[in-house]
């Protein structure tokens, strides 16, 4: 054992869309010591490749891997430095990532985009979780599994995402045999970072059971399937996508050498698995309880829920044993738009007499109408929303799903649609609930961590009033990193002064506030008028077959000229 | 026979909400000569009455009676003078008012809130049109008529507004027993100003057939009802209400000595039975034939056409056997929320860099906005609006129905949802005419007047596009006082140079432009599409007993306490 003046450390490594940071938490405590960011050199690829000519079309979205590696030279060793703490003290190293965002790689574990030959070939780069131009391969996966009525179609909630891994591979295949024939391995980019930290192919059982159709008990999908999706899927889990899959927060190996001397930690350091950048949330919060529900939300909503049972749901977009705490199931489900819905109307919609009342008051917009909004009580403006101003996720998944807003008048102000918008918001969790609720998922106790809670207490109220339950905030403003450090911290074990478990990390360091956000039992009696009439509307759209189904899947087959 | 060189002339009166307008008018040709507006000198009183410390409730509208002589006696001598024509060669004079605009007057036809005893009483004044506290004396008036079957009832679209005259009698009577004691007669306004121009109380076809519940050949409710409704109303019609009803465009009498002195018209020039100032707009757009539809499009949109038959038809507000043209049945429908819905948008939801842009090129948001929308296809924003923002009218009488957006996404723009709130205008009024023809009234031909038509041509052609019809447009841009002016050039007669018919004065004196809007094949095609979608929300939303029939209704009883 390592000793340390009685101080020991872990790091975790969150990767975002466009840029990463590293933490340095207290092992004892998980309180933050030091933070530093690095955006990428590269940012989203998203229109031309790096030193090239070539162009990139629309839904196109990709990443440079060696600004992943410049995350860890430069953010790693800033924490270390801003600390002022020695290099033994830091017992282990944990990673998030944005997932599905895979690369193909030689059998080195080299990107192929680094290599002459393959650089000018869109696909030998790193496919970013938003790229979305595998479509027609997701559709032709799901027709398909649909047809074999495959199992494994019912545990993503009876449809597989343009964004996973499977249709971006076959998209790659298809449209560039070159690379597909040429990879020895594609990767998650989450799983890249652990094998050059430590030399090991650890592949994390979080991105294989949510993005790579992997079943702790039944494996992959069959040959049969996969054959006849293409030839040359037959043995790809064998082949291209061999490696085993770890429980998230499992010693992954010891960092090698060259890259501890970079980083400026001592060789062999634990390194662990790497977890989804959303789900690392649950362990920053704390939460290690079956019927827990975290509300991970900023521009969209993540629902993670933990579970001591596998149940199949409609609409939840996966569940996965070991997913996110080891020996429990994980449950995600989502709303496309939320911090994007409000930032859409602010955008767009707010008049410029407004604009001008917030300026003279020397607040933000936003702030002036959470205040103008927060006056009115629950059902006070006549309005209704339907949040689905990204499409629907859960429990109906649907891109041609569209926002709606119900009850204008002419008086009807802007405020007051903002509320409404809020309040759609923290309806559409509710159905969700509902959704967990009716197929045995009870849940019981409810977390909210990312921007949103940080910064509208509005919208945590009116969560809370629609819920009828108590909203645990996460302490941690960085919870997503600080659940990677605990993955280092369990990876280390308590041998090394971390945690044999990694229930035993979270319940150690992940944190939420002392102040719980109470539900106002007389709001709640009329939002439960006001669900009730969301949830009419939410049939009546949202089911293909219901009295106006095909209104909003018209309106998306007009608009895309249809 | 008056003779002056060739020239004679007609005026019209066109009594608004806030200001009363002549034109003069030459008889041959339907050419605006000279016009003149004089402003309401008390405006609309809905908050304390003249000269008095009695303040009033909300949902109270009044006006004063004196203002009415005031426009004769200020605008009347002002056209003349502007014309330079001598008083012989002004045969008619004809009136338009709005309606039921209703006040009591003593045997003499004086004003009761002329009388120190009665002019702190809100109930001796002038009710206006939008005085709406009479909303339970409707309730009860319709309760009652449904219950014992009133036969009057379905040719008022199933429905008693409370703007009309029983409920604002009823009201009266009950919460003013003095002033319903001391009424010698109600008079609408424009039945009062023909009595003070000519001594004879005529009361106009129009105004009583849409407003005062009298057919021509069944004539009354039944004094059975009358008496359940109020002991007191047993023989309404034959005291207080009596007096004949009149074809609109009839002789009421001669300009009486004292009155044309101060006017310097000639005494015994032909005065005309009033009309209600919508209706004008039907004389002033030349229209005659059956099967013909005028919209007049301002704040709110309203539908009259002219029929051969009586059909009786859901929603539709009135059919009046002489309503408009003598020998004709007329019908009303409308859209209550059409210029006032676009006007809400601009004001409450174009955000600041809009009304920047719009200013930096010198033109106001409604252009800016016009222009936008312009460049879009149909369908192209995959938006569509249920027009609802101030209820439903025709074909669903409800005013609990609200406003919809649908279809809304990160990408929408304000141009796009400002030509969704365009085309939900058109489409409410496709449904209307589908209404009409499901029930035996083929429309032929369109006709379109008011402001609307004149300053927003994208509306027009939207209009034209979803109807997929030409629209013919009004050439007078003040085709009521226009229509008012006809009135008077048939009162007069052909002995006096005018015209022995109110349709023969029409279609010599009303007109349209040369050029009519024509609908655009393609865009119908699309507008069918998406028309189809339309239909479906509008019966989901709209029966209640559709499977969000209960939405706003719901929506609309949280927002008022209920």
């Amino acid at each position: 054992m390592v000793e340390t003046g009685g101080k020991n450390y872990a790091i975790g490594v969150d990767y975002g869309t466009e840029s990463g940071r590293a933490v340095l938490v207290d092992v004892q405590t998980g309180e933050e010591i030091a933070a530093h960011v690095t955006v990428y050199a590269h940012g989203v690829i998203d229109r031309q490749l790096p030193g090239s000519e070539v162009t990139l079309a629309m839904d196109w979205a990709l990443q440079h891997p060696g600004d992943y590696l410049d995350v860890l030279r430069q953010s790693v060793p800033a924490v270390l430095q801003q600390a002022g703490i020695p290099p033994e003290s830091v017992i282990g190293i944990g990673i998030d990532f944005t997932a599905c965002t895979v690369l193909p790689v030689n059998a080195d574990g080299v990107p192929l985009c680094f290599f002459e030959e393959y650089r000018n070939d869109p696909h030998s780069w790193t496919k970013l979780w938003k790229h979305h131009a595998a479509a027609p391969q997701a559709e032709r996966i799901n027709h398909l599994a649909k047809e074999r009525g495959e199992d494994f179609l019912p545990r993503y909630g009876g449809s597989i995402s343009s964004e996973w891994l499977l249709p971006k591979l076959l998209e790659t295949a298809e449209q560039s045999p070159a690379v597909f024939e040429a990879a020895d391995r594609f990767v998650e980019a989450a799983d890249w970072v652990v094998w050059q930290l430590c030399g090991e192919l650890a592949r994390s059982s979080c991105c294989a059971g949510y993005k790579g159709i992997w079943h702790k008990l039944e494996g992959y999908p069959s040959t049969e399937f996969l054959k006849q999706l293409d030839p040359r899927f037959e043995s790809l889990y064998q082949t291209k996508l061999a490696g085993s899959v770890v429980p998230v927060g499992s010693r992954a190996g010891g960092l090698e050498p060259r890259m501890a001397k970079e980083l400026g930690l001592l060789p062999g350091t634990a390194v662990s698995t790497a977890i989804i950048d959303a789900h690392a949330a649950v362990l920053g919060c704390g939460v290690t309880e079956p019927g827990s529900m975290v509300l991970a939300m900023g521009t969209s909503l993540c629902h993670m829920v933990l579970g001591d049972e596998e149940h199949l749901i409609q609409g939840v977009n996966g569940v996965v044993e070991d997913g996110i705490v080891p020996g429990m199931f994980g449950y995600e489900a989502g709303q496309p738009a939320v911090g994007d819905m409000f930032a859409w109307f602010v955008n767009t919609s707010v008049s410029e007499e407004i604009a001008r009342q917030a300026a003279a008051e020397g607040i933000g917009v936003h702030n002036w109408l959470e205040r103008e909004a927060g006056q009115l009580s629950p059902g006070q403006s006549g309005l209704l929303a339907l949040d689905w101003w990204n499409g629907g996720r859960s429990p109906i998944l649907d891109e041609a799903l569209s926002g709606l807003l119900v009850g204008l008048t002419l008086s009807t102000t802007p405020a007051e649609i903002y509320r409404a918008l809020l309040e759609s918001a923290a309806f559409g969790t509710r159905r969700i609930i509902e959704t967990f609720e009716e197929s045995g998922v009870q849940i019981v106790s409810l977390y909210a961590c990312g921007g949103l809670p940080q910064k509208n207490k509005l919208l945590m109220q009116i969560f809370a009033d629609v819920l009828g339950m108590d909203i645990k905030v996460a302490k941690s403003t960085q919870p997503v990193a600080l659940g990677a450090a605990i993955c280092g911290a369990a990876a280390a074990g308590s041998q090394a002064s971390g945690y044999d478990s990694l229930s035993d990390g979270i319940r150690a360091m992940g944190q939420t506030k002392e102040q719980s956000i109470r539900p106002n039992r007389e709001h709640k009696a009329a939002y439960d008028r006001l669900y009730a009439q969301y949830r009419a509307m939410h049939e009546a759209f949202g089911v293909p077959s219901g009295p106006v189904g095909k209104v909003m899947r018209e309106l998306k087959r007009m608009r895309t000229g249809g």
